[in-house]
């Protein structure tokens, strides 16, 4: 539940010792609607104890009440409200680091002027050692034009940020590679393009987030057909992989074959027609679209894809994926026994999944374990590290299969903290990048460094 | 003499313990015309001492030429021929950190979703946030065409690379700042133009490195016109700063005043043009200027400079800087007595700093010790931290009466790895644009964090 609510804070609490009084003071932060994360101990005394309890809250209004009634509650004293997330946010969430020391006028030397000059000179006459010996071979541009950050819709680039940067983190924490949030004063995609194109010899490989569609199904295939580094739209390819991956777990977990049911994509933006187009790619069948514009049900229908609408896909289809944003979209009683539903949108689902088991679904989960955090980082690094010109279809399947196969008995996806789920991730990446003829580099699987 | 020549290799030697042996190696060395860095012995025995002697060669014949003379001395084996500085650059000497640990589902909640989206809220609803809660607070792009990179010219912009990490490295290092290489490939001043600017929110400041002039002067101006953060072209205005601090040291150790001598600036690159602009600015009085260039000496007296020849210069002047790339440029016989002359060329000045001695000058230097690094990381820390639209001429000249103020008796420059020199820089700046009213934040010095 915390991951549906935007509002976190730490909330500092003296509690007497008299039994039940914890146990009282989480139902009234429950009773108004609020969810609890952590709690730790600071301190235990004679008389009382003090903890930091971590309360999510949907918005200010909700938080104010929270609170309040965390204040009145019989035996409570609350210390200290924090905001952490605000704390940690303080001058941003990552750097830039030397490897090294510069500690001593011989190592200025080395990595600056004057021992710098041969390297460069190696690097004139044999561009490619550029890899070995630069940080382009681990830099990937981390790029939004700010037109649709999260579901918060275009916020601007600027608001952007903290996203990206979480990004960046996410990237050096799972696979050690180096982000950098570049930020586009533009949302011109003539202009995106030729932006990112001019700056695009400094980086590994180039992420697309955060754009709105339709514009970024031209970007990026505009700027990957300039490019010979990876261009990856983490909202369309990455959340296709984690989707494709979610469904074949939930197909296994119900013993059927994502080849041989019906499967119905509502919600034809970034994520739904990219995980569309996955899907058809690995089951040779078309996949049912539904989707409000017009628009979009043609670029579907090019893609091979069989135009429909959201009461016929949920009449017909043995396995429903919904990414629509639109929350409660699925009524129960759209519902057909026996259906597979991924409702996906964040932080409010199509449908819940306690309500769609209730109407007869077999199977049925939000998109709270469906996280692009296990898509993007194994896969940037299975093909910066074959140096592929581009990622093809097959690269991103091989990515999913390995999610599925590691998703333990009983879950929807592999923790995506466990960092040998990337690895695993860029493993089969590479091996395919090899396999495909695309690898333009020796593999030599990474090792943190 | 290290500073001058470009190839630095790490001998591992074992001598024998005969009196004499290293002191008749290092002979060999000197013989063929090497130099010799630091020596550190790894391992003492019985018969033999075993060290690491770091050596300094003009080019690689000649390297080849010291290894076979170091391998022929008596009482000497050469072990191993090391490439320190190629170790160093493997994969590159900058990264991407994440500031926090992602070491638990709870920090991840805080530093991506959902907890990030109250932070990208906060800053769409008052963008000033961006500066308190994301990494643009810090972060610097150091662009660069590739044009010319060091003296080594237009090798292009990924042989640029270790150059623009260094410099990376230094603004980490020495007032923590994040700088990010931007590797352009278009040599375009409209297109150099446009794709920085597009980038621009990203950043706190532009720093443009190794472009070539003319270009660099119509780039940056244009740039900073358009673009409300510090456009620096370290090329000019670092090298302004540093040299122009120099002569302030050198005309106190002659016991003159700037203000009331000719200065003669020959060479009106980047370099030379910014130097001469900065020192009519502080002296209120023409200088005189020699170029090959009929467009730079026009450049030149459209500044306030008067046009004149080399010989004119050597003639008239009574101090003199060169910064023509051009050895040997300035005969003995041209030098006038008294007259106190840098000769900046890297890595071999327009005459060495003996010849023009024993010529009769009263002071003369060459570039070994004039080194950017003085100059940048303190001006863009000053000018970040009171988040000035662009960096006047009277912060520049802050920065260079500070670093003149605080260079050692004997010395023509302060320690550039002194950190204590940097905050120093970086104070007088930002207290400067506080006095002109160009600060558009309260001024808090920083702490390393």
């Amino acid at each position: 539940m915390p991951w549906e609510q935007k509002l976190m804070r730490t909330v500092r609490c003296r509690n007497s010792l008299a039994r039940g009084t914890l146990a009282r003071l989480l139902t009234a932060v429950s009773l108004e609607g609020g969810s609890i994360g952590e709690i730790r101990i600071i301190k235990e005394g004679l008389h009382a104890i003090v903890r930091d309890i971590t309360i999510f809250a949907d918005d200010r209004d909700q938080l104010d009440a929270i609170i309040a009634a965390m204040e009145s509650n019989p035996g409570t004293t609350v210390l200290e409200v924090r905001d952490e997330v605000l704390e940690l946010h303080q001058k941003g969430k990552i750097a830039i680091r030397s490897r090294y020391k510069i500690d001593s006028l011989a190592t200025l030397r080395r990595v600056y002027t004057p021992g710098v000059a041969e390297v460069c000179l190696q690097i004139a006459e044999n561009p490619s050692l550029a890899r070995r010996y630069t940080v382009t071979s681990h830099l990937v541009a981390i790029v939004t034009d700010g037109t649709a950050i999260l579901g918060l819709g275009d916020i601007g680039p600027l608001a952007g940020m903290p996203v990206m940067e979480g990004k960046a983190m996410l990237m050096e924490t799972l696979v050690g590679l180096s982000g950098v949030p570049i930020l586009l004063n533009t949302k011109d995609p003539d202009e995106i393009i030729e932006a990112v194109a001019h700056i695009a010899p400094t980086f590994a490989a180039i992420q697309l987030e955060d754009i709105s569609a339709p514009r970024c199904f031209e970007i990026e295939k505009r700027l990957q057909e300039v490019l010979d580094i990876p261009v990856i739209h983490d909202d369309q390819h990455g959340t296709a992989v984690v989707t494709t991956a979610a469904l074949m777990v939930a197909a296994r977990s119900q013993g059927v074959a994502l080849r041989d049911v019906r499967i119905g994509q509502i919600g034809l933006g970034a994520a739904g027609m990219a995980t569309a187009r996955m899907l058809m790619k690995y089951t040779g069948n078309p996949v049912l679209g539904a989707d409000l514009s017009e628009e979009a049900l043609q670029r579907f229908a090019a893609l091979g894809g069989q135009p429909s609408t959201l009461p016929d896909i949920m009449a017909q289809a043995d396995i429903v994926v919904a990414t629509t944003g639109a929350a409660g979209l699925i009524k129960p009683e759209m519902v057909r026994p026996g259906q597979i539903i991924l409702a996906l949108s964040n932080p409010n689902p199509e449908i819940e999944p306690d309500a769609a088991l209730a109407a007869g679904a077999a199977f049925a989960a939000d998109g709270k374990s469906v996280n692009n955090v296990l898509g993007f980082p194994g896969i940037l690094r299975g093909a910066i590290d074959t140096y592929v010109p581009y990622v093809s279809d097959e690269m991103y399947l091989a990515a999913a299969e390995t999610l599925a196969s590691l998703t333990p008995e009983g879950e929807l996806a592999p923790n995506p903290l466990n960092k040998a789920v990337h690895e695993a991730v860029a493993r089969a990446v590479a091996a395919k990048a090899v396999e495909q003829g695309l690898a333009r580099a020796e593999y030599v699987p990474y090792l943190e460094d």
